[in-house]
């Protein structure tokens, strides 16, 4: 369709607005929504992002972005311009715990989560059945602390050949490595099954159990090279009490878990989430 | 300080944001949060509302005002210019029970609520103490049915003297006349003690604890001559259970009362809430 | 396993749980987990649940139930024992939208939701593929208004033979008759898609839009012969706002629904729920 | 008036609430409130919570105390037997913010919160007139790292001479000395501004907008001799988001801390809290 969105991050500084819009309005296009902010109106940074309808946006759309690098230059912007009809070719990695994956499909096939899979893939079989009957591509990589830049190599081939946008780490229990991570800067979305920082690393639900915490949570964050360290897109909690068990924590996070990462894939995928130092404006 | 505010509502169409935009880039101010929202980008309605930082706004205000016009008129807007410095007087009407007085004291002492108090009125003397401790006036007009219209006439020519804006029924169980509410469209915010439009008129409570609900709710909204059927600002809720007895249901509706009058109060003097129809817009 | 459950409701008095737990120790059952409620220590009603392990529960069943008759005359108790081991027998019904039915299935398959589930029923196609990759016998009995007598002649000859317990109406659209719902007391859980008691009937989440609430909300209850006003057994909510039209007001209500339904059908299949008068006391 | 409570601890095994109650049952006893929960049947540990009514119950407390000793010793119970008309002696340690003083104060004015408050202590003059204007005396003791032992000097004597059960520390910016905690072992209850175990000790609301985190938190504990790593009691939390900055954080965090130290500060003095090993049971 006729949908655009431009996202902008500069310095703080008077007529950016008026700007962008003229510039727009020129195009013919019809903003649908504008979320913007600043972290501080005397010289702070200043991020937009605006959703737009312009007639035959298709065809237009190499011009409106050579033309717009005029207005980058004069405000010093990093920018991007989408088209909302190229949707982001998503690889989803995924080990043996199902339930982030199967929400994400759910929610796919449901229409509320615009992007393309063009595959999935897991060190383990047991994700198969699920993928292929939906006719998406599933490449068991077995992968393991000793084989990890074996392993690698083949899923930067097939992310390469499927000229992948986004990777969603759905409980893929696996470390990367910095060269993976960097090969993918801000692309690789991960679920951690705490509220960070609280619980960094392993065996979060065992160690909340032993500290006898009242709330549970999980956490959506970019993947950097400092472990459970990336920018937080979205985080959600539950309550539990004595009660609880490990089991019974791990079942709650479970629906936490799915939810949260629901919610961050979507944003990504709709353009919401702009990086700024270690954090995300999200619009 | 040098903070305005610019409150649009129009039909949707091209360029209203780059007409704005220019116009306030005209005035070297500073756009420092915008929102924007159309209910349909093809014929729908459109709303915006652009917080701005200016240079010597005061003195420019009466002529940015009037320059404005000729955008309004062009695309036929409502629209109105507010200065953050021109705090609204607000006259809170309370009964007997005082926690949502209480609340909005609180959090206005706190400086965390921006308007002036310049008085408040009660059917009661219950608060006459903890209004005076603060040193704001206040008057005590005895009000039942019977004397309905000769009580309003007392503080109708109150609210005209000190010239109020913002009227808040902070638990005021006194029913207001189709006139008293007619001469104050939109500006008379009331804390209805359920999730409407669930039990809609007395006695909430009860009914809620005789149907057996598992969650109980307040809602604040403008009031209409229809009784509860105003536009909702906002409304939250809070889990009860068959423990809960009246009294029980009360006290936890006391807390959800007094939190939600108090969003919706400070939403109203920020300028954040746009009435469409029997809706709010809140930005 | 040996794990039993007791549920009693009677006049609250002095004694019961002595006599009852003297009972339970005379065979050697220890108590696990117990919940108890009076809506008054004067003269109101006393309600308790006691979940106990008792070595071979399964030979002393019967023994343990004739021999508690003499207890319940004593205290005049309503009361039942029932066997962990023995599952309930559960249909569920189902019109076109499935996730609802999904969800159930889902946890069901994972552990989380001990019943069996012999049948499923529709008066519509949709969900057979799903019901049957499950080998869950799937019927389809079409069902308007105009042979509702004849479809529901066809459901009970059903669920007489599969000997069920429970029916779970997963957002199955049509109306039950009288007769239908007296066959099965309190053994109907139907979901609503509003917060009851606000929008009973039909189509709330359009009326929800037009009122202009800010929350919505879904309610199970148990089916009674007057629409949407049987017992509540569980309620929830979110948030929405003035950006939400009705198709995503459905979105989100979706999501509400299904975990609201599960919630309530996980409690009634564990026997955590007395019905009292028009209300549930859930332990 | 008739209310007690009794709180038990033990290795779970059968018979122990056949025994209890039966006892309970021989003082004419009523059962009002009654929960109870074991880690594990196998081999666990029990703990019950029992409220009842009881004809005549300061006269028999003496002898029931006594006589309840045999069932302790059997069974190796730590047990106690609470009179509820026996409030709980309260002293309130605050600095400068005073925000959960108010809050307490608030609830404990309404009769939300059954406890006497013989004395303030602050290490500010700040909360005076709020305190004073309650005719609760108040005693301003400087205390900061150098002069920490005589100010605990002069805290203990006052404890002392008060009498005290129980110490809240509402917003008391100094750390106790291993000899002061001793002194109070599980009777002294912080609210620490941030959701443990994330944000550890100093500014955490500051560590938290740099951490970027999309929720904030705060922890009610027991204070024990390690930071910040007591039994928690409760937490809770709210939404932020990029827009907030550190003020806004203290902002949020402010209606927390105050709800979150009022709801452990309300379990502690019903009776409602078991301490064990360096967790919880909240009943």
């Amino acid at each position: 369709k006729n949908r655009g969105r431009l996202l902008i991050k500069c310095h703080d500084q008077r007529g950016i607005v008026a700007a962008v819009s003229k510039y727009l309005f020129q195009y013919e296009a019809n903003i649908i929504e504008s979320s913007q902010y600043s972290t501080n109106p005397e010289g702070g940074s200043f991020f937009i992002r605006i959703e737009f309808e312009c007639p035959n946006l298709e065809e237009k759309a190499a011009g409106m972005k050579s033309n717009f690098q005029a207005i980058a230059d004069e405000f010093v912007m990093e920018w991007r311009l989408q088209l909302v009809s190229e949707l982001k070719k998503t690889a989803i990695f995924v080990s043996k715990e199902l339930h982030c994956l199967r929400e994400i499909l759910v929610e796919w096939q449901d229409g509320d989560m615009m992007m393309e899979i063009p595959l999935v893939i897991s060190n383990h079989e047991t994700a198969r059945e699920m993928v292929e009957s939906l006719n998406i591509p599933f490449y068991h990589i077995p992968a393991t602390k000793d084989n990890r830049l074996e392993a690698e190599q083949q899923q930067l081939k097939l992310l390469d050949e499927y000229d992948i946008d986004l990777i969603i780490l759905a409980r893929y229990m696996q470390i990367l490595t910095p060269a993976f991570v960097a090969a993918h800067p801000y692309k690789i979305i991960n679920i951690h099954h705490s509220f960070l920082p609280a619980f960094v690393g392993a065996r979060p639900y065992d160690r909340a159990y032993d500290r006898g915490v009242k709330i549970i949570g999980a956490t959506s964050h970019y993947v950097t090279n400092e472990l459970d360290e990336g920018p937080i897109i979205e985080q959600d909690i539950k309550r539990v009490d004595h009660r609880d068990h490990v089991e019974d924590l791990k079942r709650t996070g479970r629906s936490i878990e799915r939810s949260v990462l629901a919610r961050a894939v979507k944003w990504h995928v709709e353009d919401r989430i702009i990086v700024h130092g270690n954090k995300t404006v999200v619009f």
